[in-house]
C-alpha cells in the first residue's frame, strides 16, 4: 500500500525530549529531565468538588457540544486574570497552549515564511510550527532575552558593527541576501518569563526596547507565557502584549497553575487576527472540552488561584534553592556554570569547554540522574555544552543525590579527556 | 499593524452551519438544523461517579501530562470495541474525531493534492482539510454511496459511457487532462454509516466493490464512523477498514455514544502512517486530556456501552419514526421527497423542481422551524433542492408541529411561483 505523505510530514519528527524521557524514566533514576509540574501542587479535592458540582448543576450542558470560542464565563475569568485591559471577546480557549501555537502557525506561516525565535527557545513551539514549514531564524540572545542588534540583522538592516554582538547567527545572517518585502518575518516568538528551557526572564529594559522597536518595525509578536505566575520573589515585568495589544498574540495556560492533564490554555488576539484563529480552532477540534472548561471556571471562582498559586511558588522556590545549593557544593572546581532563575521550573547550566551534554547524558544516566541536553532547544547553531535541569520533579531530598551523581559524571568525563 | 496571513488562512471560512444556527436558535424555533445529540442520552450520573473514582484513586496521574498516543487502557478498550482485529498500538486517541481529520489532512495533503469525497459529504471534514489546501473532487454518489464508475472518471480512467451515471461531475472530470502520477488522489474520504448529512448507509455490495477496487488501485481510504453504533434494526455492514486495514485510516468518536463535551475520539492507522499521525498529534496539542481519557476508560468498564447504547438507539428510532410519520402526513401533494435512514441522526429531503432550500430557510424560520440547506454539504456542484433534517434535537411532541410548519412554508413558496 502506497501512502503518499504531504511534504510537511517530512518536517515532523519525534520529540527528542520524549525519546530521552523514555530512556531516562527507568525506576531509580532521579530526573532533572522532564518538564512536568509537581503533582503535589494539583488541587485534586478541589477538582473533585468542581466536577461533582458541574455535573449536578448543569451536567447535560457540560457534556454537550459548545462554542468554538470557549465558555463565556471562562473567557471573562481569563480576561480579568490578565494584567492589562482585555476584552473577553478577544480570548479564545484552546486545548492547551500548545494548540495556540498550532493555530498561530496555521494562520500566519506559509512554507518558507521567516519566523524569528530567541536562542534557545521552546522545543514544542518549533514542533508546532514545523508542519507549516517556516524558515526559523534565531535572534541571538543573552541572559535578558533577544538582542536588538541581532534582530536588526535578521531583518537585513545595517547596524554599527561596533555595537553588534559576536554571535554566530550574526555572521550567518549578514551573508543573506534578503528581500525586505518577501522576507519580512511573519512574527517573532518569545517566552519572556522564566523561559523554557533557560529559566531566564526578559528584563524591563529589554521588554521596553523590544516592544518599541517591533512596534516601529511593524513586526508582530507571539508571546508565550505559561510560567509567568510562578515567580519567586517579585512578579515579572508587564507582558509585551500589554504594551501593544494590536501587534501581539498572547498565549497562556492553566497547566502550571492548576494541572496540565485538563489541557486548558487560551490565547488573546487582536480583532485583525481573532476570526481566522477561531476558524482554525473550529476546523482543528470544534472546541475545547466543555466539561473541562466548566470545571475550571468553577474552580477559579472566588479567587482560588490567589490562594493556590502562592503554595506552588513556595514549593518551587524551595526546590530551586535546594538545587542551587547542591550545585554550589558538588560542582566546585569542575568549570560548570549555571544561572539563578527568578521563577518557573528550569535552570540552565553549561559544561566546561570541549564537553558535550549529549555525550554526557548516558554517563549521567549510568550514575542515576537524567537531564535534557540543551541542543534540543535550538532551531540551529546549538550550544552543545548546555543542559536544562528541571528543579520541580525531583524531591528536595533527591536533589543533592542527583546533583552529586551529575557532578561525578562530569568529573569522570573530564578525567577521560 | 500589518498581519500577513498565510495563504491557507484565506481558505478558512466560518462554518455556514454555525452561522445558520446562530440565526435559528432563537427561542420558540423548533430546530431540525443542529447536529447535537440529544442531551437526554448523556449518562450524567455515571460520569459523576467515574470522575469521583478517577480523582480518588489516582487523581494526580489523571491531572498530569500524559503520552501523545493516549491512555493505554483506553486504547485497549477501543481496539476491543472495533469489529475487526485491531492492535492497540495502532490506536491514537484524539481530541474528538474532528482532530483526526485535522491530523490526516496535515500528514497527507499538500497544496493542490486531490482528495476524493462522496457527494454530499460532511462539512466539518471539508473545513478540516481546507487549511491544507487540497483540490477536493466529488465522486457522484447514489443512495448506496459513491459510484464506482465515477470514481474511475475522477482517476482519468476510461469507462464504457453506457455504464456511466449522468452526473454533472462526470462531464466535468472527463474534461480534465489528468497526470496519473501527479494527480492520483491522496485518499478518498467516506462516511459509510448513517452519513452526515444524508443519513444514508453504504450497502454491503457497494462496500465490497469499493474496497476491492480502491485496494486494486492503491487508493487510500479515510473512513469516518461517528454514527455506526446508532443503528435502529440491524448493525451496518463491516467497515471498509476491516476489509483492508493497511489501506485505510479509521476515525471513531465517543461523542454520539457517550457525550460530545468530552471531545474524545480516536483513529486507527496502519504502521506505515501511524508514526507521522502521532507526531502531528504531539505538535497539535501534546495529548488529549488525560483526565477525560481516564474518566471514559472508567465508564467503559464492564460493558457499559452494551447497556447504554441500546437506549440511544431506541430513542432515536422513535424520533425518526415520528419525523417520517409527520412527513407522510404533512408533505402530501407538495412534491417533496425524503429518505428513510436506518440509523444515525439525520434525514435527507429534496424540494420539488425549481425550489431552493436556501431561499426557503427564512420563510421556514418565520413559521417557527429551522433546517440546514443541503448546499452546505457539497464541495462543489450543490443540489440546491436538498435539505438536512435532524430528528434527534426536537422532541417527538414538537416533531409534528415542526414538520407542519415546514410543509406550510413549502406550500406558500409553491403558491408564490
Amino acid at each position: 500500500m502506497d501512502w503518499t505523505l504531504a511534504q510537511r510530514a517530512h518536517k515532523m519528527n519525534p520529540s527528542v525530549i520524549r525519546e530521552i524521557l523514555k530512556v531516562t524514566e527507568r525506576p531509580g533514576i532521579i530526573s532533572f529531565a522532564g518538564g512536568l509540574p509537581s503533582p503535589k501542587t494539583f488541587p485534586v479535592e478541589v477538582f473533585a468538588e468542581a466536577c461533582a458540582k458541574v455535573l449536578r448543576d448543569d451536567g447535560r450542558a457540560a457534556l454537550q457540544y459548545a462554542a468554538s470560542e470557549g465558555l463565556g464565563a471562562l473567557r471573562e475569568q481569563v480576561a480579568e486574570m490578565l494584567p492589562w485591559a482585555v476584552d473577553p471577546a478577544h480570548v479564545l480557549i484552546t486545548t492547551g497552549s500548545q494548540q495556540g501555537l498550532d493555530l498561530v502557525g496555521k494562520v500566519l506561516i506559509d512554507p518558507g515564511s521567516r519566523v524569528l525565535v530567541e536562542t534557545p527557545t521552546y522545543l514544542g513551539a518549533l514542533q508546532a510550527f514545523a508542519p507549516m514549514e517556516p524558515s526559523v531564524v534565531e535572534v541571538a540572545s543573552d541572559d535578558e532575552g533577544p538582542l536588538l542588534q541581532d534582530l536588526h540583522h535578521t531583518l537585513g538592516m545595517a547596524d554599527d558593527p561596533a555595537d553588534a554582538p559576536q554571535a554566530p547567527e550574526r555572521r550567518r545572517l549578514l551573508q543573506l541576501d534578503l528581500d525586505p518585502a518577501k522576507d519580512f518575518p511573519r512574527f517573532m516568538y518569545v517566552l519572556p518569563n522564566f523561559q523554557n528551557p533557560t529559566g531566564r526572564t526578559m528584563s524591563e529594559a529589554r521588554r521596553a526596547a523590544l516592544s518599541a522597536e517591533t512596534r516601529r518595525l511593524g513586526l508582530p509578536m507571539v508571546e508565550d507565557n505559561p510560567y509567568g505566575d510562578l515567580w519567586f520573589d517579585t512578579p515579572p515585568p508587564a507582558p509585551l502584549t500589554a504594551r501593544h495589544p494590536e501587534g501581539c498574540v498572547y498565549l497562556g495556560s492553566f497547566s502550571k497553575v492548576l494541572a496540565p492533564g485538563l489541557r486548558l490554555g487560551f490565547l488573546v488576539a487582536p480583532p485583525a487576527l481573532y476570526p481566522k484563529l477561531l476558524q482554525a480552532k473550529q476546523a482543528a477540534d470544534l472546541h475545547t472540552p466543555s466539561f473541562n472548561q466548566r470545571v475550571v471556571a468553577e474552580v477559579l471562582k472566588n479567587g482560588f488561584l490567589d490562594r493556590h498559586v502562592p503554595s506552588i511558588r513556595a514549593l518551587y522556590r524551595a526546590q530551586r534553592d535546594a538545587m542551587l545549593q547542591a550545585l554550589d557544593q558538588e560542582m566546585q572546581g569542575l568549570g560548570v556554570t549555571w544561572n539563578r532563575p527568578d521563577g518557573g521550573m528550569f535552570l540552565w547550566a553549561r559544561l566546561p569547554e570541549g564537553m558535550n551534554a549529549i555525550e554526557l547524558l548516558p554517563h549521567a544516566v549510568d550514575k542515576g540522574v537524567a537531564f535534557v541536553p540543551g541542543a534540543a532547544f535550538y532551531a540551529d547553531h546549538a550550544d552543545p555544552r548546555t543542559l536544562r535541569l528541571s528543579f520541580v520533579t525531583a524531591s528536595t531530598g533527591q536533589m543533592h543525590t542527583g546533583v552529586a551523581a551529575l557532578a561525578q559524571a562530569v568529573r569522570e568525563q573530564l578525567q577521560r579527556r
